[in-house]
């Protein structure tokens, strides 16, 4: 603790390689030492934003690295949306309302390692990338969610830990996160959005549409090449 | 809906093989159809426990099984506790108060697994047999902890969710959930406390000398062997 480098404090950052999450860690990076945190859910481009989160990691000089496969998650979503065995109310209308990839309550599954972790390593932040606009209307991408949960970590940790989640970018539109990336100097190249290639990214699954709609509104033009 | 059978609400119950879930099961069960959600955390009698957890399903005929690994748990105890190359502060203090067992923020891990599952399947409840008495001060064993995660649950679930905790013997006594549990003819000798062997109990952990103490307190016999 006596060296500068050292007197900055620590901070959980979750990074999936793709550009709101390394936006977000810019500005942590501003006032805190970061640990990086990702994880892999078996998606189809796993080992592609693996890749993103290293090269960004490495961009960071980011010292601390956790990678977590949470494959539970996908068990979880696979039985209530495959299984036939198992008894789901209302199972086509969930179908209808939700994509297949997600997960109820996803996020606090994400906050709960960070927070694990986080205690573990004595970091004071968590900082995740959740846009509320953006959010599909998944609840646990709202403000409130994030307030509350910070009240469960304050009675679930140790009186000695003082751990909070920060959402920095959660009420900025796409454009408004690429123009504050610009700012910062985030590493965009680097961050990788496709969900459906690993090679170069498709420019048309929702993913890519979102961001090249961003760059656009922001009046910027996108780093990383497209196929189409 | 239109049977008996499945006129009864769904509630996901965490049953570790041990005693205290056991007898929480067997309190869900005069309400609800049980879901039973058991985690593998690599401990030393993971497989033992595994079985017993089987064998308290199949004594309440319970169909929703689900078996979780969450091994990034150990993953993330064990980096913070074994790993020199990681910066903890307070690094001796940690490892004084905190058996090497224990991994921060654990139960709100394994809550938001059975609150995802409790979503998928459209459960209304989630049983935890956590005891606030006998939690070594663990800070996510109290009350307060569980009231506070039901607004995140709230929150963070959609709006035709309708998940609640509950922790029906968390302010009893060891001596009194047995008692309870003989009340509700809990297959006691079909659970498993021991921390140290799979074949036959050793007497002399923890768990087993609180199960002792406990049975002996209520005035019972353990219907258990034990080594010594």
């Amino acid at each position: 603790m006596l060296s500068a480098l050292s007197s900055k404090e620590l901070a959980v950052v979750l990074v999936s390689g793709g550009m709101d999450s390394c936006v977000t860690a810019a500005i942590a990076n501003l006032q805190y030492e970061m640990a990086f945190l990702h994880l892999n859910y078996g998606q189809r481009t796993e080992q592609r934003e693996l890749k993103a989160f290293n090269v960004i990691a490495d961009y960071y000089k980011v010292k601390h690295r956790l990678v977590v496969d949470v494959h539970h998650l996908k068990q979880i979503g696979g039985s209530g949306l495959t299984d036939a065995s198992i008894d789901i109310p209302r199972a086509d209308l969930h179908r209808k309302e939700i994509p297949s990839s997600y997960v109820p309550f996803r996020n606090a599954n994400i906050l709960s390692i960070a927070v694990s972790w986080g205690e573990v390593i004595g970091a004071k932040k968590i900082f995740i990338g959740a846009v509320e606009e953006d959010s599909s209307g998944y609840p646990d991408c709202r403000k409130e969610f994030y307030t509350a949960f910070n009240d469960v970590i304050k009675l679930g940790t140790k009186a000695e830990t003082h751990l909070e989640i920060e959402t920095p970018i959660i009420h900025l539109k796409k454009s408004e996160i690429i123009k504050k990336g610009i700012e910062l100097n985030v590493p965009f190249n680097l961050t990788w959005s496709c969900y459906q290639r690993e090679d170069i990214a498709c420019g048309e699954c929702d993913s890519c549409a979102l961001r090249l709609r961003g760059f656009q509104q922001a009046g910027v033009e996108d780093p990383i090449p497209y196929l189409k």
